[in-house]
């Protein structure tokens, strides 16, 4: 275990696949210092069909393997692992723990407007309520409707992003939110950031999206701050890429997800 | 590992999930005095887009586990994990292991009418050229044209059978395959099964549907008859499930897959 992080080690983020990249992406623009050590855990993507057992199991491996690589802080980069593994990590691991769910929620009730919002992520992530909570413990008055939407996450995969058949499930899933006229819609996966063009050209200037990717590296980077951690080497940071199976299909998607080109990637074992 | 199977032990069948038990619902149709135990790796599923190492890494820890339980054979009711995992699993196990896709190409070959065929699977199966191979050996003058559909199991886990929204993701995956006139689709996934309705209703009369879960079953009839190991107790056969993850949407889709109730499910780990 890393007892005394020093703030020139590389920052820790794990996702159940890529998808965490997004957040990656986000960190580099907004923390470009920064090294950083990414754990996709490729072998048993997705964590969002699976029990919270299972996804806290996992969540725990994938930190013991960036914590013994010597990371100074890890991003838990995946919605469904914050939602339900977020705190057993916290308790578990002496350095700090962030997760996308709290800088999600924190962006989501900066306007004052909000007044109604609709949540979307995977079946674990939603059915974990830990989005319906944390915002109803804020702000009791908020409307809340939630909606597991698993066939997203395939869509995205597949590249079909402007498929007529994508369109037709969005307007089905979207259907019992926008029927409670919700001005915000929160896009609780890391995945979902590539969705944004099609959902804006479906919903129009009427409902605010909340995409937990960049809100999540604005809230590391207060963060690392706050605890005086960060990186202040001159020599150029570095970006290592670890998947726990490694296809080419992962590759091309990892590189989608980064919106750019990284090393050679590595195997994991856990 | 079982050295004498003896006819009354029971039959051993593994898929990355739960679609596998379309499989076993076969089974018990063709072989009703047979006691089964299935094993669905729920925590890791799916196989299909995931690489060849990995799947059958994956494939011989599934095929330790029943073999631990002492069945006399081992069934491998994945697609993917036959064309990547069945010439390791038959190397490194003793008893008999079986697979989906032999039988699969037998019933495709059967029909002497049969000059293009279809295939559509994971991108796991597709990729492993596998049914491309074992086709084209025995029948090299037949047209071959595969196809990997990656959505269809998303959906047919999401219950979304119905939808336009698959229709429409059908047609597109079809397309190649029916601009060539296939007069044969080989359903290459064990899941495919419950689309049978919805193919029937779009391709009419025109193209042969071969589902490799019926075939299958009629396979390891034949090869427990040879073998001398078709259980011959009076007792009531016992099917027992095992999952590495255990939630209710697992128990809800295998109930559907199976057609039928079952008893308890009980946890494994690999």
């Amino acid at each position: 275990m890393n007892l005394s992080p020093l703030p020139n080690s590389p920052l820790g983020v794990f996702d159940s696949g890529v998808g965490g990249l997004t957040v990656v992406r986000a960190l580099r623009e907004i923390l470009p210092n920064e090294s950083i050590i990414y754990l996709g855990d490729t072998a048993r993507v997705p964590y969002g069909s699976k029990s919270p057992d299972t996804i806290r199991r996992f969540s725990v491996e994938d930190t013991q393997f960036l914590v013994a690589h010597g990371v100074k802080a890890v991003v838990v980069a995946c919605n469904t692992a914050t939602a339900h593994a977020l705190t057993t990590l916290q308790t578990t691991f002496r350095v700090p723990i962030i997760g996308v769910l709290g800088p999600g929620v924190e962006a989501t009730l900066a306007d004052p407007a909000c007044e109604r919002v609709g949540i979307i992520g995977t079946a674990g992530t939603i059915r974990s309520h830990a989005y319906q909570h944390e915002i109803a413990m804020r702000r009791p008055d908020i409307l809340i409707e939630a909606k597991a939407t698993p066939l997203l996450v395939p869509f995205i995969e597949e590249g079909w992003i402007d498929h007529p058949a994508l369109k037709s499930v969005l307007r089905d899933y979207l259907k019992p939110l926008l029927d409670k006229g919700i001005d915000t819609l929160v896009l609780a996966c890391t995945h979902y950031p590539l969705l944004v063009p099609v959902l804006k050209r479906m919903l129009g200037q009427k409902v605010r999206l909340v995409d937990s990717a960049s809100t999540c590296a604005a809230h590391v980077k207060a963060q690392l701050e706050e605890a005086g951690l960060l990186r202040t080497a001159k020599s150029k940071p570095t970006l290592e890429l670890f998947l726990t199976d490694h296809s080419e299909q992962a590759e091309n998607l990892a590189k989608r997800f980064l919106g750019g080109d990284f090393g050679r990637v590595k195997k994991a074992t856990l």
